[in-house]
């Protein structure tokens, strides 16, 4: 028989002795897929057809089918029959690459968080988004499918009107007055810079950044062949006095004020108009990643560096925080021209972000579900961080959690000298993924007894047992270090 | 009164020579949004209270503002009230950029369409949209957008259903086998370029170029640093033998084998196998842009470079001429170590497309949606490209209509050896956008009597109109070659 309109041959020998018929029917049809004889979207025959070309009951059949179906290789859909499911493809080999002759260029393997299946997952930068109101979402994008198709390929700037409602958002919010024609749309932080790298960079150019700091960033800027210099932080950021007086054309110092990755400081307003001095003085540029600085408890705002310098900064936010991450969608906003000479580049690079989500996104934010979604979390976030705080004292655990005004993660600070990266390497195999603060540092680490907690993602259920375990694990390890 | 919560004055002083009372209000607040004291997402107190504050009647002020809201600057949400609709920020003066002594990159301005309205748009690479069918997007996106959210950042890969269903798709309808791992989706294909540029070029290599050709590629190709040498091409394509018999290192030859853009021939299978002999040879890599090879009429099927030659061939695609431009969606297939290394680049870019359009467009294809609505465009197309033809010949026009195995454009070649760049300019002038062919080339041209159009976007009638006004421009511009 053929398995489909496609001539795919079957021939399966019926074994008395290897389970049921329907087993023995699910199995070799699994081997096809596994084969990659049958692959994603093909269909099945019905099972009439099937039972009459093999002579088996059509119960049978439709018994192997099903296995099929729950094993989520096969998908129904109705009305059309039953497919090959998408999903399938995982088990399928990869084709042979070919040995080829072709040499290419190294690229750094970007310093990304792998996938892993966790029980506890402590790693920062991950929002929670059980509170996401999925359906006023949905309905965001239905309504932005609906609006006309464009024969155009968009504009690289971004589309106007989510340029417009974040321009309006900023001022409401943050206080940043900049126009929609000083916004580019991005694709998060890290493209910001990227686009940034490129079009005011070069080799000759020095970058100052950050130790502890933001991998990912840091990468992003070491690949324009610029030189990076590291800067001390402190529990109020990066220490400005020991930015250089003399530094090459072209430079930039990369922050993060509103809360400093990982460590957690916030620039204090002082440190800030001494960057902005420092900047204007050198002729350099400040790259502001505002990253999760919509989420502040209990401490006044403090202005950021966009809204009293626009001529030096390059603001950059992201809505993969206070949104979800595969949104893929952020901003920067610079001075006209530079805004400018990023979105000319991207116009030979990736373009342009989807329109759609764009779209969405605007009505999103213009009815007013982001800010009220913002609040909601921002409550959500605050207890959380109190349950940490509470859980570490009633316990009389031998840690204290810090750099805490502001963001999505902490420090977690252990009453130890000894390096806790062994502590966090044990947990990591048990399923708790809590990154050491060694893991972002270049140079030497200072401090070696930190960890980074976010604790945005995790429930509060996750977040106690997370924490018993890590403390368990490391009366395991130092026993002394849980004793004092 | 204040205008808002937000704290705005208005203060109105109304002038009894100075039109309608209605009209003044609806001037002042026009004002307001023009000098950005008023912006986008504001909310406009109630016709009721505006009326009060003001002394006015309350039918003077809802006058104003249903004048206001014709005119698109507000608009009603039903139970919220009236705001500052995101449109009017096109009427707000720019923040001044500041005198900023920071000095960046010079980046090359991307050679993209401009914006412009017009009457009859004849610009290659549009598809039309009105068959596009709307309803079954917007529930593929729907049901993309109820698919559980997640704290990940997205596979810089691109989504694993995505390009399982393109897995399958490119061997069901191209004959090319290539696994989801030798798939990398991108923001369309002269994205791929860019990653692949980034991953595989240096300032040693050559890019061996068609001329014509696609110049928003050649950029790409040339933001990189390598060198850019320049081949011919006739009816069949690339002229292969043109090909040097050296080539450094890491080098590449790109091509537009199914509709060679802009002349539109197809490169002939012999030329396909000595192309992939010669790249073989020479360990070069062919960049093979399919860009809108799924629209081909009457002619039989030619193999993918890729299809034979897996170790050497990059292939990139689009959905911005299948689906529509602002999807921003492509792919390249390649061998798994170059798509790899694509990823890990973009990984420090843009990092990855939005996951809903991805996993909606995965939808749209695994449910048949995608190849129906190619063949129904197919059809469409093949009828515009037919009126073309029909109405030079029934006119008798002195012009033959090329380059039409397949694809959205054809070359209209004029019976005249003069140059025909100052009716393309006439002609644009009156709104008419046909480019004249020595646009796509970079050295001189060697035919300048053609001119590129793009016939899939315009309608039937709008063909018609466009075309007679071409000859009636050319009859008053260049007499001599109507009369022949």
């Amino acid at each position: 028989m053929s398995l489909s309109s496609s001539d795919i041959p079957i021939k399966v020998e019926f074994i008395s002795e290897n389970g049921t018929l329907a087993n023995q029917l699910a199995n070799h049809i699994r081997g096809m897929v596994a084969s990659g004889r049958l692959v994603p979207g093909d269909r099945l025959p019905s099972t009439r057809a099937m039972a009459s070309e093999l002579k088996l009951a059509r119960g049978t059949v439709s018994s192997a089918v099903e296995l099929l179906i729950a094993e989520g290789l096969f998908e129904t859909r109705i009305g059309a029959g039953t497919f090959v499911a998408s999903e399938a493809a995982l088990l399928q080999e990869p084709q042979p690459a070919g040995s080829s002759d072709v040499v290419f260029n190294d690229t750094p393997t970007a310093d990304i968080d792998p996938k892993i299946s966790c029980d506890v997952d402590f790693r920062p930068c991950r929002p929670s988004l059980d509170g996401f109101p999925v359906q006023v979402w949905r309905r965001c994008l239905s309504m932005a499918a609906s609006s006309p198709l464009s024969p155009d390929y968009g504009d690289p700037l971004g589309d106007i009107r989510l340029r417009t409602v974040i321009s309006a958002y900023l001022r409401r919010a943050r206080g940043l007055v900049a126009g929609a024609g000083e916004i580019v749309i991005t694709n998060g932080s890290v493209h910001a810079m990227h686009l940034l790298a490129h079009v005011y960079l070069s080799a000759k150019s020095k970058v100052f950044f950050e130790d502890p700091g933001y991998p990912l960033a840091r990468q992003t800027f070491a690949l324009s062949g610029a030189t990076l210099e590291f800067c001390d932080v402190d529990q109020d950021g990066i220490l400005v006095e020991t930015l250089p007086d003399q530094v090459p054309a072209s430079s930039l110092v990369y922050v993060t004020p509103s809360h400093q990755f990982p460590t957690g400081g916030r620039l204090s307003l002082r440190r800030r108009h001494e960057l902005s001095e420092w900047a204007n003085c050198h002729g350099a540029l400040i790259v502001e990643d505002d990253y999760d600085g919509e989420y502040r408890y209990d401490v006044p705002p403090l202005a950021p560096l966009a809204s009293f310098d626009r001529t030096h900064v390059v603001y950059c936010g992201t809505f993969s925080k206070t949104m979800f991450p595969g949104l893929r969608l952020g901003f920067a906003v610079a001075p006209k021209p530079i805004v400018e000479a990023m979105a000319s580049y991207r116009a030979l690079a990736e373009y342009a972000p989807s329109a759609i989500t764009q779209v969405a996104l605007a009505s999103f934010i213009s009815e007013g579900h982001y800010e009220r979604h913002i609040h909601r979390m921002r409550r959500i976030y605050r207890k959380k961080r109190r349950f940490v705080v509470d859980f570490l004292e009633s316990n009389r655990l031998p840690a204290s959690f810090l750099g805490l005004d502001s963001g999505l993660s902490g420090i977690l600070k252990f009453d130890t000298n000894k390096p806790i990266a062994d502590l966090c390497k044990e947990l990591q195999k048990q399923k708790i993924l809590m990154p050491p603060i060694s893991r972002y540092w270049v140079r030497k680490p200072s401090a070696v007894n930190q960890a980074v907690v976010g604790y945005a993602a995790p429930s509060l259920t996750e977040i106690e047992r997370g924490l018993e375990f890590v403390f368990q694990t490391l009366r395991q390890i130092q026993p002394s270090a849980v004793a004092t």
